[in-house]
């Protein structure tokens, strides 16, 4: 796709912010070539997704924003606009599972997925050397189960030294403590093996197996204070049945974990995933 | 959801489209409470559907109609304004297969398909009395198979005479005649009962099972002179496999064929469906 | 299909049940036409169905079972066996929501579910004529909310007096009081609109859009003294959005409800589901 | 799971077979830990394949078989059996696409599929690292498109060299010649992106574009003389909208062609697949 500059809102609605939106862009020659737009019938809430050819406006990003402030303040705006051609810096952390990371590394090597991966981090050395074949710094930064205060401090620091834009949880299997959660509020993705609400915490296989499900699933969600009750992104569901042991299912789960995250991922780079309270819309 | 006017529009893709319509509506004080945008980049041609409040205008549909004729001369538009409390009128026709048939009959007798339904006609009068409990007047319209003009001239005078919107071939088995294809082109909506292009035209799934297919679907589709070949408005498929004889596939194909039916008569009277060549916009 | 004898087995699993089950019909000249078997690793029973050509055999039900007996003995067998053209006799409940009710009433009056409806019970006179136009008898059992004991007498004559196999809740809303738990055990099929374990109870889409997740659901299980938590004999999902109100999800819901519903008493009637613990096998 | 010996049978239906084969296995103790039966009605044929534990039987594989053989003569079987613990040899053929390699390479890696990889052949370099990492050899045999025998010549004798059991072609876009299909048939895995018997040949992505399909699909077959006409072992479709390009479709695809490759990549080293004329049997 052409390079476009990405402009997300969410303001209380009203009439007239479709009008002002696309006369602002219009004044300017701004040729927009998608447009979504949501309002809450519940909260009244508003939400807007635009792309904009960027070759299509005579300014930059910088001055974009300076002229599209006005707007913003007068109807009360969130938002944020972005260069379609500056990657998202994405730290991914892992543990010994490797399903999940290979797949984002896959797509990202093959190109599907527009991002810089600046490092991998996990809590084992397992997985060094499939990371470090994709050209990707690895940290092995252990955990001592009786104070994870230290593997958090240092987790932490790669993740400001790397100014990165977002970390995904790709089956990494520690509790993020509170003040990270805060902390990187709508920017720590996790992939949970179940679908949520069901089967929250430990072994979700497991539990599915002991009620005797027949279908399976896996979240990406926002990781918040409360255990796998963020705002969920993206779901899906693979059928078993009763031939299907607990192994049975970790191994299909694995397709339908890998398949979720990496569609959350993608639609969190566009900027398709907005958040509204607990919940998402995702455009 | 509150009454409201649906505008459709489709016209070569420029710049100021989007804020021209905003401008328009947001001058009167049109509440958008959808909006979808649709640009295709290899024909260059733009799509848009917007459901405005009707209590947010001060004007009648008429009125609406006249005001907004010359943004549509400008933009060189195909557009269509409606108000959704009017009702659009379908015509049902089928054979003696009831399932598609007693399924639409049952999402309108609970008020979960807004639409008016003058009659159904029929080759057979198999499904009469199941029509005639819904208070439906039933055409039975026999078919000479030697000379099938005759037939569709009744049909087509039961058609004008009733002023009917759209037909909704429910599993009728006969081929629509050229002229009417023509006549009532993007009005007359088929459920073939294979995922076409595959298995066209006679005993699909018997073609299925020859072919040793591992799913099999149905197809939703505008109907044209072509057999099978005009354009898709919704399609879903169940899976098989080689347990099922052709009968457990008639009878599996069945749920999908009246679901994907279903939902393809709810996007054309929700006015979701543009034509795009031989191809459907479906917001 | 042509007429079989159904054989269903439930034992601990050890060498040899197989061959003595396979050496006693081969001896009596009985062609199996289906046969499926599953063996719990992680409890060790073992669970079989055979279907075998009646034309096959030369003596009738009763002759069977005689003969089959000292087999059963041997390894100590849970076990039923019936005749196909027998049809089992299915009391309908539901409230006032008609989908899954119309849904099976329509297939089995068109013979895709072969079973007996001697009538159907509901705490409301809305659905009666549906009900009637089939020919079917239709009961009306108030509820009195402060006294429910009435309405569950009432209900239990009803069932005995027809001598019920299967009791079949397409919405009904009322919670099943234990004793008829415990009674009809493995006979009472419930439809839940929710992908259980979540959303447990009353208003789950509400509980769902509370939630906000991507995929909403319905079970169909045997009713349990513990509400919704009985044994799982089919689920299924649908995808949702954002865009979808409560109303949306409720209208999509239907479609899943009456699909599951449908499977579940069709796996039921044709002895495929075998209850283990609080799962089941489904051949 | 525990090593067992798989026996696949096919053979014209009669009364007893199921009664010999468990006969057989219980004389000598052998425990039957799965076990699945077909009888096709239309050709009278019976297909089995039972998995019994090794450790309860007496004697090894040649043993195995030299005991079966008078029951395989007896009933006029095509049968073979085999010892789960001895992996198959695969060999993997690619072009320049890396998706569906790479999926399999790491479902081998993570003792995920059990088999061996003697080597991947390709007609391009470019994959050379990736697959050298995982510590396969990897032949590039380039291919003159004026003359395409040597090529042939070259990975044939690949192939006999390393004794391979399968060939799977992970979207290695070369068509086989025919006495290679012939050669090697029921042995060489293709997946096919489309699905079939939609949009044969090159481009599927375009002609599903062109026809304007809602849902797009993957087919694993084996490879025969015609074009993507051999018999199916796996399909599966996902859903797009206008709104997704020929690159979308490219994209989303990449998805069903990897998880459909490895499910029936997976069903043959199982020797779960029976062919049936130009069907599968799929258990």
């Amino acid at each position: 796709m052409e390079p476009v500059y990405r402009l997300t809102i969410s303001c209380p609605d009203r009439v007239g912010i479709v009008a002002r939106v696309g006369d602002f862009f219009a004044a300017h020659g701004g040729w927009i070539v998608q447009a979504n737009h949501y309002s809450d019938p519940a909260t009244g809430r508003f939400f807007m997704r635009h792309c904009v050819r960027l070759d299509s406006l005579p300014f930059d990003l910088q001055t974009l924003k300076e002229k599209f402030t006005p707007i913003a303040e007068e109807f009360d705006m969130d938002w944020q606009v972005r260069d379609s051609r500056v990657k998202k810096k994405l730290i991914l952390m892992a543990s010994r599972e490797s399903h999940c990371l290979a797949d984002l590394l896959h797509r990202w090597h093959s190109n599907e997925l527009s991002c810089d991966i600046p490092c991998v981090i996990s809590n084992h050395d397992t997985l060094r050397d499939m990371v470090e074949w994709h050209g990707i710094p690895f940290f092995h930064v252990p955990v001592d189960s009786a104070d994870k205060a230290e593997h958090f401090a240092r987790v932490n620091a790669i993740v400001e030294e790397h100014k990165a834009d977002a970390i995904v949880l790709a089956r990494y299997m520690q509790i993020i403590p509170p003040e990270l959660c805060d902390r990187y509020h709508g920017q720590v993705i996790n992939i949970h093996h179940s679908f949520l609400p069901s089967f929250v915490g430990a072994k979700p296989y497991h539990q599915a197996a002991e009620r005797g499900v027949k279908l399976i699933g896996a979240t990406c969600h926002y990781v918040t204070r409360e255990l796998d009750a963020g705002p969920i992104i993206d779901q899906d569901v693979i059928r078993i049945s009763h031939n299907d042991t607990v192994d049975d299912m970790v191994r299909l789960g694995k397709d339908v974990e890998k398949m979720v995250l990496a569609r959350g991922v993608r639609s969190h780079l566009e900027d398709r995933v907005l958040l509204h309270g607990n919940k998402t819309i995702v455009f």
